[in-house]
Formats: structure tokens, C-alpha cells, sequence
């Protein structure tokens, strides 16, 4: 937040150009700012993805579920935790129970907001919702799509250390949120975001 | 990785089509794939960023060093933890070295390299490098940018709570990096990184 004594401020916002747009997956667009001393920039850019969730889910033994999938901005099949976007007009909690549905085939009794935070403060590139969930029961078989073929798999602390260290988990969401879950102040971060 | 075993399978890329570049800042592609059973997809966009760094910068108190600035993706002013883009032909090493110089006037004696992640396994939008530094000495004022005035400031782990309650830190990055540094199992994951 900006403090009334800071000589940090914000910057003015004169014009916003649309450069590309292909809904709902992408817009980039040039911002045309003022910055503070008056010099103009026309051509901030700005990247608008959409919303996605992660789930971090946990069995009754401590395990977490992780999917295994092709993700095409690695080039390579690689864990992480369920995840998926936000639809139009879905809520993200809905979207993220429709994803842990449709990735693994389990449903979850109970479930933790962690919270949700901008992706890049410089081009924005989308927010994530990340959620924990715990009393996990399988309801059916994860949805085939020939787009998101998943395997799950159940993985001890010891064993996702071991996948971080051969690169099998190697995307910055799946590494942060087992971060967060395995954290003993993450009851106080939930708590926290809980509130708003 | 991809398992002998797995119906997870990689796709084909059959061409990436330029649609927008502005370097250093930002290009945007459409890339063309054939996903499993043979479907040929010719817009599945590929988003390139500049790399990152982020420091997470502790005190002998164990406190950690954030920077107050305004990001416009937030279009606020924000606590996070030291950072900025690897410049062309510099290592993540030698650039974090040069952003916690010259946003906080800081050099740290003790380096640890927590991981180098993709930020997004759908459309890329770089690579996020993560570091802790300890051992600080103040060398100099941090530089003064007419797009980037930071503030320094030390938060003890109770203070950073209370800003995460507060929203005074949103982005993602900066939660996740101090979910790392607080996480007893943090030392395992380095030792994990460091090997390669």
C-alpha cells in the first residue's frame, strides 16, 4: 500500500492499446504511463492470462497427490499438483474442485483456501488460487481429454524431495505450494487470508 | 520425465509462428502441436519473458529484507523481496549480486541458490532464479530510477505475517519465497539444487 511519508509512488495510467487478443487465453496489451519525475513510457507491457487454481491434496497418511502431464511450455511430461483455469463465471473455488475431479477422480471433504496472488508484478501473466484439500475420497476415473492426459500418484515428503532433485517437479507453482504446505506457519497464512 | 510405461506422452511441435516481439521485453508466438490421437492444434500460445531473480536477504536477527515499490501489473505499491530481470549475457548468479546492490545498497557475503523454476507450464512467461543471501553489509544507497524507487526494509517473521494479512504482500513470487525460507525442509531442497 502506498504510505502518506513514502517517496514511493504510484504511477499514473494515461492510456491502455490492445496489441493481441485471442479470448479467454490471451491479451497483451501497451500501457502508457506516467512515472514519477513526468517522463511518459508507451509501451509497458502488460500480459492478461486467465485465472488458474492449484490444489495441494493430502490422504490421511500425509501423502500428496500429484498428476503427472505433458506441460507444452517445458517440452517435457512433469508432476504438480491438480491445477487448471478459472472459467468464465466459475468462482475459484468451484473451478478447483471441477479440476481436482477431473485430474485425479477424487473428491475432497475438506478444503483450505491458501490464498491468491498476482503471478508477475511487472506484466501480471494472471493470478493463482491455491487451495489445500484433505478427506479425499476417488468418485470416479480422471477425464481423458486428448489435450490433459494425467496420471495420479500419491507421493511422501521424502519421495517429492527426491522428484525436486531429479527434476521431475520442476515448475515454480507445484515447488512453492509444497513449500507452503509442508511450512509450520502456513496455519497463520491460511488464517490470515481466511479472513478477507 | 517421460515414463516408458506412462500414457502421458509429449507432444509434437510442428511449428511456432512469431506474433508480436518487442525485445528485451516480450515475445509472443503461436506454437502448432499434434497432441496424442493425432489432433493438430495451431494456436496454443507461448508467452517469452525475460529471466528473473529473486533474493531473499536474512539479517543475523533473522529478519528479511524486503523492498516497498510499485509494480504496475498491481497498478499498487507492494512489500516484496529484492528483484529484477537477468540482463543478456549476465548469469542469474551475477544479477541477483547486482539487484540487491542496487535496490537496497546491500552486498551479502554468504550466496545460496534455492532453485531456477518456470514460472508457467502453459504458456512459459520465463524463469524465475531464487536466492538466499546472508552475512549483509550495507555498501552504498540503493539507485534511483525514475521506474524503480524501492524502500528497504527489515521484517521480522511476525511482521511479514501481519503484511500478508494486510495484503501489503500479494505477489506470488515473494509469499512463495518466504514459504520457502521459513520451511525447516528448505535446506534439503538447496542441497537438492545445488547438485546440478
Amino acid at each position: 500500500m502506498a504510505k502518506a511519508n513514502s517517496r514511493v509512488k504510484k504511477w499514473e495510467l494515461l492510456g491502455r492499446k490492445e496489441l493481441f487478443s485471442a479470448p479467454p487465453w490471451i491479451k497483451l496489451f501497451a500501457d502508457t504511463v506516467r512515472v514519477p519525475g513526468g517522463r511518459v513510457i508507451d509501451d509497458f507491457y502488460r500480459v492478461e492470462l486467465p485465472d488458474y487454481v492449484m490444489i495441494c491434496p493430502r490422504d490421511k497418511k500425509g501423502r500428496l497427490l500429484f498428476v503427472r502431464q505433458y506441460k507444452h511450455a517445458l517440452g517435457n511430461v512433469t508432476l504438480l499438483f491438480p491445477t487448471g483455469f478459472v472459467e468464465r463465471g466459475e468462482s475459484p473455488a468451484k473451478a478447483a474442485k471441477r479440476e481436482l475431479l477431473e485430474e485425479t477422480g477424487y473428491k475432497a471433504k475438506t478444503w483450505k483456501h491458501v490464498g491468491s496472488f498476482m503471478i508477475d508484478g511487472t506484466r501480471g501473466c494472471g493470478k493463482a488460487h491455491f487451495y489445500f484439500a484433505e478427506n479425499l475420497k476417488k468418485a470416479t476415473e480422471p477425464l481423458v481429454d486428448d489435450m490433459e492426459i494425467s496420471e495420479s500418484v500419491f507421493l511422501t515428503v521424502s519421495e517429492i524431495m527426491k522428484a525436486i532433485e531429479a527434476k521431475e517437479i520442476s515448475l515454480f507453482s507445484a515447488v512453492s505450494l509444497f513449500g507452503l504446505a509442508t511450512n509450520p506457519l502456513i496455519g497463520k497464512i491460511i488464517k490470515a487470508n481466511g479472513k478477507k
